[in-house]
């Protein structure tokens, strides 16, 4: 089925591309991109250079060139391969393709393309590339080229690496080093800027004589000539030729390698790359691509969720997941997962709090490891949030806005530019969204609650709680005269309403992470009482500490619900501010790239919002809200969000579910998985590259289905379920781990809307499964059936 | 001596004007105006009309034409009157005067003009006029016009009511009605938009036949035709002429008198009127003089400075007196004095903090009733202060920082308009700005401890504290974990850093009023417990708000002074802003005419101070600095204040004279003494009239004399002196009136440098005057000597 003009889905697994179009290079080149959660390769062709943004993002390679902005090295491509034939170059650009084809494999993270070309000697030569970031070597791409042709015809090949990259914000990466390295092996190292690291790239081919079988021959067996690699002038880039003929019948095949190291990965990142390739070089293509698939496979049978009769969903679904899970250093617990992942620079390839509430919740409840390696790196990051608080005058651990390595903030306190005028922006990014720290501790709450996983929290969770809570205790203002406490001078995820108090969303948060706090102080107390002394007197958190959180979470000021309406106002005001829409507002643009936002933005004065944060709120409070609020704040804020923020709509679709307004719920479901598919944003701003992956979207995707069309939620000790999907979904099926217990979740959607949940064999414990009135106790190796009639 | 190109001073009573420019219209438009407190007249000639910006503010006509600024009305022009000799217009703008003269004669009020024309038969003809709003009858202008030739000429005069006004915002009188009511005498009365007021404005010529002296003769005698006077087809103008012939030798003189009333005056403003200019043609310009002349004795009798030895700082400080003087309304106790007093229609003829914190003090030590006067129209305007508090949700009384005739807020929200963008800027001087409640609390105390006015405490102003109190207690926020009171979200006077937190000034003065109010409850408590006890239960002022303003006064964060350098730093983070000067900011401007301050203006990041807060608490609170600090704070403050504010030069002359920069305190006296004569500043912007006189800066004039050159300052009943004055200055001697007794200071600045304090005889109790370590007594009728020296 289409998708979009020139975007198919055949099956619930790839998306394909049946044009090239130029106007969607930056977009489908972040779409079809492959990843294994330590390096980003965007979908881009191996002919392809930097006016092309092909890009490879490494993960923990942070540097700042320009005295603002820390990003993430983009590395020499090692994956460079430019083929002609017949002296015809073999290329997508020149418009001479008679045949064109792209595609993403999600389910194994293949990126494919293939070309048909007639040479000025009339042979149809087709080129078919494809390559992956190998999960079982994550330093590694494979990549593999097929050329077939119907006459004989001569190909060139121009291959190497090529370090002509570019960059958002300054030129990271000097000192190149381009040397050839033995036969079909070169490198290419470089140090960046300021943070000294040492980057190094290896590529090489695999050109071997002795392999053949009957329909396609290795190259090797017609090779003509391999000239040796030649380093450019500035070192750059090295470049080597392979030259050989192509027979009908008889289509030849190439393979190439790169693999990329810095110096944070070990000592000597040149050394590892040779010989990363060389192992690579001895393997060989397929076996790589055995050993990744396995590693995959393991993935989808964790997180895998299937979807019955509705093809699109069940792409969008997968393809939204398949870009959380490469943008996740799943492998480690000191790195961030970016809000752009590692499909380009921008965002810094650092997180944001979409880390924890829209990418680490479906790890949460299928690979609690990767939530807890994420929620390792918040613990590990904690000095960073308490310099932050310390510099701007709070005890505590605020954390960053924008979080790179170290959690120091990175986010520069110009994030934008006045189109109108050319003057930077003061954005109060990171020095009012203090939500940050609260939905951390929100998340290390939940963490706890769906894994029971103690250990964590006696090492790393409650020093998280303890010393957000003393932030927040010293962020809330007491006002003697209502004998409340309030928060004041706020930025919600709303960016477009700065400097407001008592934000509902913020305060909810704040009061929840207070309450954590002290909860966590009763939890060791009871369990651990000597770790408990020990954090406590370590940290310095007093039995007034304690009582203070406690006294601040019973008087903190919430916005209270309508008692007649139900409606909750976002912030104090937020009602008296102009009332319209937000297409309204985009008439009043003098300029279409006007930030509507702070400090004069069109939206600033008006009830529009960018996203909106009660319905935030009841997303991740869901037990705090009656159905009647839900109902009325839905239909308050909706209309007047404009969803500047791709976190938007699946809050909507979540909530649009919860209160049964199904064609909404499916709308915002399709609007929140189709963000980057079927981007119809600018890519590039004023010279700026904005496209790359909206991950907190793509991680948002699985949320929308279970939390949101299964109202599964945890709590209480009760796994419950109030499914609402799409009327026409046949089957929904998908597995959970809860409590230690591994899940399987069926709801069919037949007449009987039978929902079971079976738990395999092998784990421990018991535990309650709610569906509406009924309940039952699942343990390993039982089943529990309930209906979802009603 | 010369002032400017074109102005003269020629005694310490008057400026003299020698050639007319055409781009200083609008500036000495005001600068030679003149006016008493219900009106003022603008420095115009009779024959211009709205283009050359002629006009006449009343007092109490507030009315609200384009739905943002409420404003004092412009009345019709009852002193018009074109001249022509022998065809040839005797008129200023055509070019072809041979002669002129304009001046203002401060001493009584008396603006005048005279003009040399050559008629087409070759006669010279003067024409001189000269006017002043009555002081003894204030609804009433008279005006006399003298004409010379040195050849018969005929003259023809049209006189009457122009009704074409111009006004800043929106038209505000409308229905109007032009009516002949009798021989040489007309009306115009109209409507306003909105507050539905009527004016009415009567205009008459007296011109008497019996009356000739040997040098002059009245028109009467060689009248040719006086024409019924014609209205305009709109009602809006009526119009009369009058023919006469001059000889040489017998100048002819005719006068015309204006009288204005409005419905808020009286129930029949056009009978008033009427009336008023009736008889004022009875009794003739000279009696009118007169009487007049009368009242502005007794005011200079009671307030003059006599400077000897510098005739520029005598004409300067006088010039600055006789505009606070006539922008006062002396009158009554329900007017607010303006910030650009009645000189035209800009800052709507509201009180701002300068009423108080520059206008009122000169009173206060000089004619004490009219300070009463003021500080009453603030217990008048209470209300409007508690529904503005209310309506920001907080309580007691957060007064009104544009505050009109019932002190509602009549700020608007959006006060600036960006030139950049051309959208409105969201200004915050309404909500955010809230000095203005305790300096009104601060002047209140002050006049209580100069006066010994108990009456006034009791009706006034103890309720004025309380409730500034009650206000201030529900501004500040505690914070728990410094345990102190913070003051969040503050624009102090430095208006270019809005959203500041802990402004210094700001703080201070909070501390202040919240000490002050609970004085006042002592104070009553002790010396009239009924009273204490009904005010405090009308007002629901409890014993824990008594409680309450010790506790926050006690805990209240000041900024403190670094005990190094003894520099406080304005507000939190001030220092940490980009170090700059406003010179070089005046570079990054796009526009000359961008706004400096919130919410982008140049000035906002930067430590460039539209006036310096800090400075500015000197002034007001020298007790509680040292002088170090006061030296410490003006080193760093001075160089980095831009003065963008007319209030700024004069705290810079006083700082200045304190810590005995000699030639600094003289520049900014002058500065700010000649804001408005050398006045190079546009008069119109944006096709927006932002001239009129900075009534502030002349108020302040006083005060720079007294209170800096004289460091005179009345603490703990002792009235004390600490001179340093410009070392040129010969003597100075003025009278004060303090605690009921009235003195005669004089210092001699010869050798021996005697100050002597003489007190009235009349008065009752005693005083104690110090000057350094010399301390005397006085008494009614006796005289004390202090040296001044060292």
């Amino acid at each position: 089925m289409k998708l979009a003009e020139n975007l198919r889905i055949i099956d619930g697994w790839s998306i394909q591309e049946d044009h090239f179009r130029e106007e969607h290079l930056i977009t489908n080149g972040s779409n079809f991109m492959t990843g294994n959660g330590y390096l980003g390769y965007r979908g881009t062709f191996a002919e392809w250079r930097a006016p092309q943004y092909t890009g490879c993002f490494v993960s923990d390679t942070y540097d700042k060139a320009d005295d603002t902005w820390e990003e993430l090295c983009n590395a020499p491509n090692g994956l460079y391969g430019a083929f002609s034939a017949d002296g015809q170059p073999l290329a997508v650009l020149n418009g001479t393709a008679m045949g064109y084809h792209r595609s993403l494999w999600y389910r194994y993270g293949l990126q494919s393309r293939s070309i048909t070309l007639r040479t000025p000697s009339k042979a149809h030569v087709t080129l078919t590339e494809e390559r992956f970031a190998s999960y079982a070597s994550q330093h590694l791409l494979p990549a593999r080229y097929r050329i077939e042709s119907d006459r004989p015809a001569g190909v060139e090949l121009t291959w190497g690496i090529d370090g002509e990259v570019w960059d958002l914000n300054g030129t990271h990466l000097g000192r190149h080093k381009a040397r050839s390295e033995g036969e079909n092996l070169i490198s290419v190292t470089a140090r960046t800027v300021t943070s000294k690291l040492t980057l190094a790239v290896a590529s090489g081919l695999r050109v071997t004589s002795a392999e053949t079988r009957a329909e396609t021959a290795r190259v090797g067996s017609r090779l003509r000539r391999s000239r040796a690699a030649v380093a450019s002038a500035d070192n750059k880039c090295i470049f080597g030729k392979l030259k050989f003929t192509v027979e009908p019948e008889r289509p030849a095949v190439v393979e190439q390698y790169m693999a990329v190291y810095s110096s944070n990965d070990l000592h000597d990142p040149r050394a590892a790359a040779i010989s990363a390739v060389s192992t690579a070089q001895e393997h060989g293509y397929d076996r790589l691509w055995r050993e990744h698939r396995r590693v995959w496979d393991a993935v989808w049978q964790d997180c895998d969720i299937e979807i019955e009769g509705d093809l699109k969903a069940q792409a969008l679904l997968r393809f939204n997941m398949y870009h959380n899970i490469i943008a996740t250093p799943a492998h480690t617990d000191h790195l961030p997962l970016g809000a752009r992942g590692l499909s380009c620079q921008a965002y810094q390839g650092a997180a944001f709090w979409d880390q924890e509430i829209y990418n680490l919740p479906m790890y949460l409840y299928t690979r609690p490891q990767i939530a807890r390696n994420l929620l390792v790196y918040r613990h590990r990051t904690l000095d960073g949030a308490r310099e932050k608080a310390r510099k701007l005058g709070y005890e505590g651990a605020f954390y960053a806005w924008v979080s790179g390595r170290t959690g120091e903030e990175i986010c520069p306190s110009y994030f934008f530019t006045d189109v109108l005028t050319g003057r930077r922006i003061r954005n109060h990014f990171n020095d009012w969204q203090i939500h940050i720290s609260p939905d951390i501790a929100y998340t290390v709450r939940r963490y706890f609650e769906v894994t029971g996983d103690l250990e964590f929290m006696l090492d790393h969770g409650a020093e998280i709680l303890l010393e957000v809570a003393r932030f927040l205790l010293s962020r809330v203002c007491y006002k003697p005269r209502k004998d409340r406490y309030e928060l004041i001078r706020l930025l919600g995820p709303d960016e477009y309403h700065e400097n407001v108090d008592n934000n509902f969303f913020t305060a909810l948060q704040t009061q929840f992470a207070l309450q954590s706090a002290a909860w966590a102080v009763d939890l060791l107390a009871e369990l651990a009482p000597e770790r408990q002394r020990e954090l406590t007197e370590r940290l310095g958190f007093s039995t007034e500490d304690y009582k203070q959180c406690r006294e601040v979470a019973a008087k903190l000021f919430l916005q209270p619900a309508d008692s007649d309406t139900g409606l909750i106002e976002q912030f104090d005001g937020y009602f008296e501010l102009e009332d319209t829409r937000p297409r309204v507002l985009k008439e009043r643009l003098l300029d279409p790239g006007e930030y509507w936002g702070w400090p004069n933005g069109v939206a600033v004065e008006t009830q529009v919002l960018k996203q909106a944060d009660v319905l935030q709120s009841i997303v991740l409070h869901r037990r705090c809200f009656t159905g009647k609020q839900m109902r009325a704040n839905y239909q308050y804020y909706e209309p007047r969000t404009q969803h500047g923020s791709s976190l938007s709509p699946s809050v909507h679709a979540t909530v649009a579910a919860w209160i049964g307004r199904h064609e909404a719920a499916y709308d915002y479901f399709t609007r929140a998985t189709s963000i980057d598919l079927l981007n119809i944003n600018k890519a590039v701003s004023g010279g700026t590259f904005i496209g790359g992956i909206h991950t907190a979207a793509c991680g948002a995707a699985w949320q929308i289905v279970v939390h949101g069309f299964l109202g599964m939620q945890f709590c209480d000790d009760v796994l419950e379920f109030c499914p609402r999907p799409p009327t026409w979904w046949k089957r929904i099926a998908f597995p959970l781990t809860v409590r230690g217990l591994r899940l399987q979740v069926r709801l069919e959607l037949d007449e009987l809307r039978r929902l079971t949940v079976r738990a395999d064999p092998g784990g421990v414990g018991e535990l309650t499964v709610r569906c509406g009135e009924q309940e039952r106790t699942v343990r390993p190796g039982s089943t529990a059936e309930l209906s979802a009639r009603g």
